[in-house]
């Protein structure tokens, strides 16, 4: 279970969670700009109950590339429109490809064949390695990958629950499932009052997903 | 370029180096059980000539799962029909799928659209991601994963000239390119005094690969 301790991340643990699986957290310390997202991860992971939590940490700034491991501004204030219009400055470069290759290699480790991962091709911001065909691709990769896929032993399933949901659909799941909400964490660039800035594309999507649900978001927003 | 220090990715650089890249090269710090490949891939590193060399450090022994990364002993002295016979436990769980996950990174925003690997499927030791039909599955994931692949800008290739040689024929490439063999290292278990094993399965099949090509490997082993 990839979990970034996000809005999407969390309701598909609880999803997850939800059908019965003992579940694994693998959360990532990739050199992204701000560390909220992490300790949101472990605050979700240990109220919806997993079997255990990993940290793994790399420094992805080595490569650059990405408003969220670069010195560049994170975008304010967009449209959906313009959203859709193209991959934004914070996308990372082959970012979920190596969240899903280490979890790869501990579902190997640990003989498991199920994967989950929150990607959603809707309210996407436009991520290229959020589409289905690309998440299709990595799992028949990942089937000729490892030793369990040649020996025919076990076949790995990725898991992507809210692929096509809306951010409202998203929203209503989360407080179904009752995902602890407040301690989610979904901004790209919190404010140094601990508040979420309100004006990033994943705030914005955030934000318009619960108001479209009718929800109250808990978290609260700078702007 | 994934450059390990060992014979076949230093030969494997040496030839995209003779094709006319400008190359780049990758190497990892992943808890493996001895840094001596390491030392290696940044002398040959330097000595063929690279742009830049990386290494990416992070922790697989989180994990575990392999006799490279955990307190598992290292196989001695088996034969050929012995290593053909399924997938020893030197294997380690999606290392190659992470390894690349890294260089596809980094190819994306250096706006790279040629990656080199010194995979090879004949002398291999039954490592399941060293498979043409798994190469081919990941270059096709990673086209799918990019923005440049997205945007149709530019298809990814991932090169892998040794993949059909044996490792006699990987011997005579490397001295006909006269990649610097006394400054690659291979073993799996070097000994206190510096010198290879001579008895693990790396061993064994590069001195195999230097005796059947009739050359003299600079190299020295302790058995």
């Amino acid at each position: 279970m990839l979990l970034s301790g996000g809005l999407d991340s969390s309701t598909a643990l609880a999803i997850a969670k939800g059908t019965g699986f003992a579940c694994y957290a693998l959360s990532f310390d990739y050199g992204q700009r701000h560390l909220a997202e992490l300790d949101a991860a472990r605050a979700v992971a240990a109220a919806i109950g997993v079997v255990r939590h990993e940290v793994v940490r790399f420094d992805l700034r080595t490569f650059g590339g990405s408003a969220l491991t670069a010195d560049v501004a994170v975008p304010k204030d967009r449209d959906p429109t313009e959203m859709a219009e193209g991959i934004p400055v914070t996308y990372v470069p082959a970012r979920n490809t190596i969240f899903l290759s280490f979890a790869l290699a501990w579902a190997e480790t640990l003989g498991a064949g199920d994967m989950y991962m929150g990607v959603n091709a809707l309210d996407y911001s436009g991520y290229p390695d959020c589409r289905p065909e690309y998440i299709e691709a990595f799992e028949r990769m990942a089937n000729l990958a490892t030793k369990a896929g040649v020996e025919g032993r076990q076949r790995l399933t990725i898991h992507t629950p809210l692929m096509r949901m809306t951010k409202a659909e998203i929203a209503e799941k989360a407080i179904e499932l009752e995902v602890p909400l407040a301690l989610t964490w979904s901004c790209y660039e919190p404010q140094p009052n601990g508040l979420s800035c309100g004006r990033c594309d994943s705030c914005l999507l955030r934000r318009r997903g619960f108001a479209d649900a009718g929800y109250e978001d808990p978290l609260r927003y700078a702007d």
